[in-house]
């Protein structure tokens, strides 16, 4: 397989844009994308479309064409594939889209993510994410993906001594680094009071534990490293992509606290990258809820089991700490448009290694992590990648 | 890249499985194949899992890693992605999976295909299917597939002098060989005179010139060519695996009565395979309509633009015919099961390229070819495959 190189990136920003369509965030990412490649639409070959559910909340499957057409494409016939893993369905399109190239199939992609929440309902957004737990063994007895999360918080808190506040620094250092970035849903600071005191939702977590429904798009666009620097004197190559599963409903795991799908994929990565977890610079992680972000940082080897929460309170993760985790604000803060997350991160990493990210830019990033996580981690993507100098 | 075998092949029945889950029918199938291809569970590298609507149909989305769980294997920590291009849905994870075991990826992968339509109302089922369409431009207006595929059939008549029972044979073929197909939904022969007086859909067709919604669930198991021998005496060659895209709109198109999706998807894997239309002895092709069959014998390169309906009343693609369609029944007679089309097409094309397609057996048959579609034509998706000798 050839070494996989990504050339540029794009995103819209995220929140509530009911002024705009699905294909018009779809295109504008990708456009983003594309321009910030100087690479002409003639030479793409396919489009790989990460997206949870637009059957459900837009009446629309199909959509990779959608986008190809809406975008002016339709005369280049590209390939176009939506691949859909609940949450994780962004990181999927793009381990597809590292496929496409590094096996030489095409030489440039385009990866997106793209997913409208906001123009249904909060309870039918809320039904149509349950759809991405086990239906028949958690959804119809009322779980929802807050309430099995919580039930994980509070092993995690009895098993470890996790407490309330630990959980709660999660949210507030996802709202410090938002206030950076001008994409973010969630541009506002909180505080640690605030998020204790928000209204209860499954308890031990409560509103401001759990990450919004957003609308948004993300774009990447990949091509051979060789070729890279045609295109660009800052390319990331794409050094690892692995995905792993796990079984749909939390009561059949080995144990409530560990998600063996992101330990599983995060080794085979580090291995894929011969890399360490100390190499990481800067990771975006799955914070959807405060305990998703903590749990993150042991599945993937930042700390040891248990330990997250006392770490995290220490300012291990913070912007001064020797790794930093979702300086885009994460999925709390950024948003949580669930098909468009796991190319957000990607985009959020590459300009972080690039240098390009402004007053959220950490120093000396080199190599960063990218980890999404679909349901409540029956699927698993983590991807590395690294500055080229 | 290196060269890709289908090592085993599985298919459920097709039809109204009432007593039968999603889950149950999607394992049915890959255990089939997984048996088939005397491989063991733990030498899989993923699944690739096409489906059109979960979502919509079952409120389930997350799919491949719940097939892989109720499967009993979500303890190897596999990958499991789903892919999602309407009814091209099932032949597009076969080209995701071809990309996955070509590049090196993965030595052995599961391609499933799965679809549960009959356990909802046919008006929701139909709703659900217009959304492969474009919602905004068509679906909206009261537009349909048949309504859609109607127009198109009506233009094909008014420039080619196409007639109305030429369109009939279509389903009067598939219906024939559908009674040779132990897992057709319909098994029954239909006589030209009955197609010709079913109640109208959308003139000019009737209930018999569309195919069935269905369940039902087929995969194929795939690996590195240079191993095959070590699993079968009867090796099939994925020669070539090609995707192209069109604007989602009918009316967008260059003319109606063409896919360009299928024009150059087909002479993409025509290349790729080094063969011509001519080298091929037995295809299954997109008549989910029985326009869209001749349509797609035009696009493919069998016939002449505007002689498929004179060609194929004459006989030329019957049992008899130096070329053999549809002998599964096609998705009119041996059923419609969104997502599992593409792979259930792979399946019947493999049997016969191996001598194990029973009464339905077409003689010499070394090279056949798969053509899938989604919606209207946005999607098109084209396979052959060859008989290792």
């Amino acid at each position: 397989m050839r070494d996989v190189a990504i050339l540029g990136v794009g995103q819209t920003r995220f929140g509530e844009l009911w002024d705009r369509s699905f294909r018009e965030i779809g295109i504008e990412a990708g456009f983003q994308a594309l321009v910030d490649a100087k690479l002409s639409s003639g030479d793409l070959g396919a489009l790989y479309l990460g997206n949870m559910a637009s059957g459900s909340l837009i009446a629309q499957e199909h959509i990779a064409p959608l986008i190809l057409d809406y975008a002016g494409l339709a005369g280049h016939h590209l390939g176009g594939i939506r691949i859909e893993g609940g949450g994780a369905s962004g990181a999927l399109a793009l381990h597809e889209g590292w496929l496409a190239v590094a096996s030489g199939a095409h030489d440039f992609v385009v990866v997106g993510g793209a997913e409208k929440l906001t123009d249904v309902p909060d309870t039918e957004a809320n039904r149509v994410a349950s759809g991405t737990a086990d239906h028949e063994w958690e959804v119809v007895f009322g779980a929802t993906l807050p309430a099995l999360w919580a039930m994980i918080a509070r092993r995690h808190m009895h098993d470890f001594g996790t407490t309330r506040e630990q959980l709660a620094r999660v949210a507030v250092h996802a709202h410090e680094m938002g206030s950076k970035n001008p994409n973010a849903h969630y541009r506002n600071k909180i505080s640690l009071e605030a998020v204790l005191g928000a209204t209860p939702v499954a308890e031990p977590l409560g509103m401001l534990d759990c990450a919004p429904f957003s609308d948004g798009a993300a774009a990447v666009v990949l091509g051979p490293l060789d070729r890279a620097r045609k295109f660009t004197d800052t390319p990331v190559r794409l050094l690892a992509s692995q995905v792993a599963c796990d079984t749909m409903a939390v009561h059949h795991r080995r144990e409530m606290t560990t998600l063996d799908s992101t330990v599983v994929a995060a080794k085979r990565a580090f291995a894929q990258a011969r890399r360490a977890p100390a190499d990481v610079r800067v990771a975006e992680i799955h914070d959807a809820y405060t305990i998703s972000g903590l749990i993150a940082l042991e599945d993937l080897g930042f700390v040891e089991k248990g330990e997250s929460g006392r770490a995290f309170e220490s300012g291990a993760f913070g912007p001064t700490g020797k790794l930093t985790v979702n300086t885009s604000g994460g999925l709390k803060a950024q948003g949580r448009p669930f098909g468009a997350v796991g190319v957000a991160q990607v985009v959020e990493i590459v300009r972080q290694l690039r240098g390009e990210a402004g007053d959220r830019q950490v120093g000396g990033a080199e190599l960063g992590l990218a980890h999404d996580v679909g349901g409540t981690g029956a699927t698993s993507v983590v991807h590395l990648m690294e500055r080229v100098n």
